[in-house]
């Protein structure tokens, strides 16, 4: 892999203009003189430092990579080279659903920097679903991601060969995926140094979690899959944390995560995130049943998100000239037809299965583990706040251990609202 | 990738003997001068020229990657780069079944040149198994090599990194691997211009395969898996002719399909080719039942394959110290360990099924296919020729659709011996 820190440093906002006004297309974008613009660093999140930088003409971000966790500080390197990989999975991404991710203006590899769309007035959904807003197009926009992105990053469109270069290039993301490897999949359920939990309210919780051996199994058998299934280029880390969005429009963004893994992983963050905001919400309603109407939004959502995937990825696939794996001309007679077709059914329930329980996974790492959602950190008491995550627990551990049982996706709705009434 | 093409020529024995005189070690292995030894140019496999060298001391092979498919021709040009992955996987296999590989002396990229081990008495195995004969240690040793390099190449030994490195490495072997994609998994089930059978004996049989919706649904499911299963570092050509041996020692050779892929793959082609072997003894024998002691003993050997392998590799998983899948420190309590076990064996049950699968789809491509074995190409009359043909078409038919109702290796065995009896 090639050294790319020698010649890095993080940038100051001084720096920043000094560099970009080098850039004639990003400086053009600006408008003005550097001088002029105006330089914000907002990253909150745990990895980067992100700027907006905003001149007469406009706004653009940058978003530079950081040699360590931010959330833990420097004792936990990270290798710059994320930047890359996120760069590349936003390159790819495009192609297949330019409309869902924010426009790339320019990447310094060396700096580890990407400057790119400034989202605005976009907001992090997670903090739109905490204060209870609906969002029309979330649904359909992000099935359309789904779709996209994985079908068309698989080996059911293109070739083996564009596919082989796919895992190659990502399978030197070690680090990043050794981050989910760990807390995802590992750390909740067992005694680690950085897990936190509403402590003690769900101090027995944990342990029974600790205790539980055939969630560790189920857990430890996803992670398996998560190393070895090179199905699709998937985010990541998409979570609801990774979607900027308005009424009227939805982004996806932080693909550093990506690499060539299995498709249910991308689908179950989203219904993974969107069952933690329903849970949550309790914890946030002024009274009892007030958010009643948003609950039943979320749920909603959680139906029409797998739904119109599902819906889109069979058109994706039937619809598909060639491929490498399910050959088009090997199906020919109606009996073929009807034969292919019922596996792309199979597929996709094996599919389902994978996302409920990927789904139930990211659903008790931010519960147990080390980094948690606001959905629920926000819930300042903690015994309300234990009250959600215990009822967000029991569902999860249901999705990961029998994710079989569930038919449809309307039962996993059904299950979130039994859990949330008892 | 390098090119490594700009200086590559096809040897000679004179050229190779100069090159050879040059490698000190070699020189010494050999013994004598240069123009004391001898060279034959022995190559009878598709895609490579095979020399021994044998000087006063000592002999050696030397393989050389040749530019295009030999057995097509010049039409079909094949990457020289397989013979860098081919040496790659054989020093990943000398570090886990250091007893069951050739020893490697040299390599040369440029030249597309492996300078190895000579083994002799051996004989490729397929040739051992058409006369007749048999090898008391091979299953044993072959289940070593299975188990020994697919374990140790797995998450299940080893670090994540390690995997992602090897998935890294191997994944530039498009080529290769595309020979098995087109020739096993989907051109015996169309009309491909390279595809022979015995005609006009087993037209309908070729034709009815054609038309089999649910096999070709489960071929082009294999292939996907094939694609997509980064499980371990597979052999990925490992037929009976992939194997020299003497009574007394085993080797596994031609590695150069080598990549990271689904385990079942290689177990399969062994048994796939043991059953081969098994329905070409009727073909074989002077008069009915004449083998049928040796038909008795190949069907031992795929039970002792299968369950040697099965053991072996469950002991190492027991035994491994660390993994990335399945943490060991997950799993402390006797209820943990015992669902732990449970899921090895689950784990190993899936294996069986793929195993199934693969070695049934290997059959089928070497009856319908491109390419051939002797075991069944060396009986003379076509009308003989096809019975075991088609035996061994229904058999692999079952496997490839029906793996799943096979409850153990000796049902596999039983329905080989039944269809073996129609």
């Amino acid at each position: 892999m090639r050294d790319t820190t020698v010649n890095y440093a993080p940038v100051d906002a001084a720096g920043l203009c000094a560099i970009l006004a080098g850039l004639p297309d990003v400086r053009t974008r600006l408008g003005g003189e550097p001088a002029g613009w105006r330089v914000r660093e907002v990253g909150d999140g745990n990895l980067n430092l992100v700027f907006i930088v905003e001149g007469p003409a406009g706004g653009l971000v940058v978003k530079q990579a950081l040699p360590y966790v931010r959330l833990v500080g420097e004792s936990w390197p990270l290798p710059l080279e994320r930047s890359w990989f996120e760069y590349n999975a936003l390159i790819e991404q495009a192609r297949y659903a330019p409309r869902l991710v924010p426009k790339v203006f320019h990447f310094d590899r060396t700096l580890a920097m990407i400057v790119m769309e400034y989202l605005s007035p976009h907001v992090i959904m997670r903090k739109g679903l905490i204060r209870g807003i609906e969002y029309p197009r979330f649904a359909a926009d992000i099935a359309e991601f789904l779709a996209a992105t994985l079908f068309n990053t698989s080996v059911f469109a293109g070739t083996a060969a564009a596919h082989k270069r796919r895992i190659e290039l990502f399978a030197r993301n070690v680090e990043l995926c050794r981050i989910t490897e760990d807390l995802v999949f590992t750390d909740p359920y067992r005694e680690a140094p950085l897990n936190r939990w509403t402590s003690p309210h769900l101090d027995a919780d944990k342990r029974a979690f600790e205790a539980d051996s055939a969630l560790k199994v189920a857990a430890q058998a996803r992670k398996c899959q998560f190393l070895t299934e090179a199905q699709a280029l998937i985010h990541g880390d998409l979570h609801t944390g990774s979607i900027m969005l308005t009424p009227e429009d939805t982004r996806v963004i932080d693909a550093e995560f990506a690499f060539v893994g299995p498709m249910g992983f991308d689908v179950g963050a989203v219904i993974g995130n969107l069952l933690l905001a329903y849970f949550a919400q309790e914890g946030h309603e002024e009274a009892p049943h007030a958010r009643d109407a948003y609950r039943a939004w979320i749920l909603d959502q959680v139906v029409a998100v797998w739904t119109d995937f599902h819906n889109r990825f069979l058109t994706l696939w039937r619809q598909a000239k060639e491929s490498e794996a399910y050959v088009k001309d090997l199906f020919t007679s109606p009996q073929d037809r009807s034969a292919l077709d019922a596996e792309r059914i199979r597929f996709l329930r094996s599919l389902f299965e994978d996302t409920l329980a990927f789904g139930g996974l990211k659903m008790i790492r931010r519960i147990l583990g080390l980094a948690h959602v606001e959905d629920l950190e926000s819930i300042a008491n903690p015994a309300r706040r234990a009250i959600c995550e215990r009822k967000a627990l029991r569902l999860a551990r249901t999705l990961v251990v029998d994710g079989a049982k569930f038919s449809a996706v309307a039962d996993v709705v059904e299950a979130a609202r039994r859990h949330a009434a008892n």
